[in-house]
């Protein structure tokens, strides 16, 4: 039996989804709980990795079990023996080619920034930018980044992607108050793809000019050098063919 | 020298405001971070204890001290020894008079509730009320509050204070996305009541009867028995003589 799950993670202690050594990881923690509730050894098998301090909202993971539970049982006793900080928020029944990161259609990620003093109140949860941003400047340059291109410029050089080629399907910058939330929507993502976007943002909120035809153009990693922190990063859905988004 | 400071701190990790034996409070963070400053053990005296879990954006205190120190060096100072669940976000001179309790005029305290789905990005930060929420009914409930009252039903059984007559001038209920806000301003708190108003204005949201005014005019405990939870609760500003608000 195949089953869907809908996780949501404070990624703060782990040091990423991917299985490690060290067992410090999210799928490792989910992978230790689906044995104890069940007894069954299975893979966990994630929509895609994060990195240690990175977020998720919605993500979506797979896993097969000899033994059939109800779905309620999944969630419930998933959550009995997860730590606080990993959540299922829903469980369902997939069908058996059903593949969390290969049948994903769609990703949409969400970088947090905050304009206000420093809080330790958002320690963890947000990139504290400073007291002023331009934010028609960053919608400008974000707007760039709609299309399919060679994101060749936005791609961390350990990457083992076979094409540098993505399209983004949306991008949008809500201002909430003293946050700014990033929305960024594509048919996948590169190593550090978002936050090495955020980060030309980041800087054209400051008032830099951000030449981002002409970074995509050049598919050359040392023209955006920065990378946001990974706190401020959140996967915040996965859409599957169905066409129902996994936003609870 | 007499120095006031204006201080953010997560509460999580804390024992509460008050010194304690243990030396986990958030007095004693500070105590041991004017002392690594400037070599003079003293006392740091806050506007009011917050409970081991209660949050503050704007708590005020103040010290003296022997040497005189730039203000900006309080400010660095203080957070390069203090752990970065606590921040000094602001120190002034003040009058030799100046008594960050005593001197209070108001404050307001904001208790942060969720309508969304649980999530463990929200742990220790806010508190999950369910997913429904009558704000009309809060709101109305609330409003009762208003005036100045003997609190004696809102009051913890193990109160210190003198008298359980308070005024309070305002209150507000915000909605933000699934967040509902709770702003509460009076010219002082007694022991929990901002905790136990909050868990009357659940019920109240839940379609639950409360009385309010019989509540209030009950002056016994026993009428309000429950105290929403610690993690909700934020001190939110205090206000002195001149009027500023510490609203940085």
């Amino acid at each position: 039996m195949k089953y869907k799950i809908t996780v949501a993670y404070d990624g703060t202690d782990f040091c990423g989804w991917q299985s490690q050594p060290s067992g410090n990881s999210v799928q490792d923690a989910l992978e230790k709980a689906v044995f104890s509730l069940s007894g069954e050894r299975v893979r966990v098998t994630g929509s895609g990795r994060t990195d240690a301090g990175v977020h998720a909202r919605r993500q979506v993971a797979d896993f097969c079990l000899e033994k059939e539970f109800p779905t309620s049982t999944v969630v419930n006793g998933l959550n009995a023996y997860l730590p606080r900080t990993v959540r299922v928020i829903r469980a369902e029944i997939a069908e058996s080619d059903f593949d969390a990161r290969r049948s994903a259609k769609q990703k949409t990620y969400m970088y947090l920034m905050y304009t206000g003093k420093p809080t330790p109140l958002l320690n963890d949860r947000a990139y504290c930018i400073g007291e002023t941003a331009d934010v028609a400047a960053m919608r400008e340059a974000a707007d760039r980044i709609v299309g399919t291109h060679d994101f060749k410029s936005f791609m961390a050089a350990n990457s083992g992607a076979k094409t540098s080629v993505r399209t983004v399907y949306n991008v949008e910058l809500r201002e909430n108050g003293s946050f700014i939330e990033f929305y960024i929507t594509a048919n996948g993502f590169l190593y550090n793809m978002v936050r090495i976007i955020a980060a030309l943002l980041i800087k054209a909120g400051k008032g830099e000019k951000v030449d981002m035809e002409g970074i995509i153009a050049a598919r050359d990693r040392t023209r955006a050098k920065d990378v946001a922190p990974p706190y401020g990063l959140y996967l915040w859905e996965v859409t599957y063919a169905d066409g129902r988004s996994d936003n609870l």
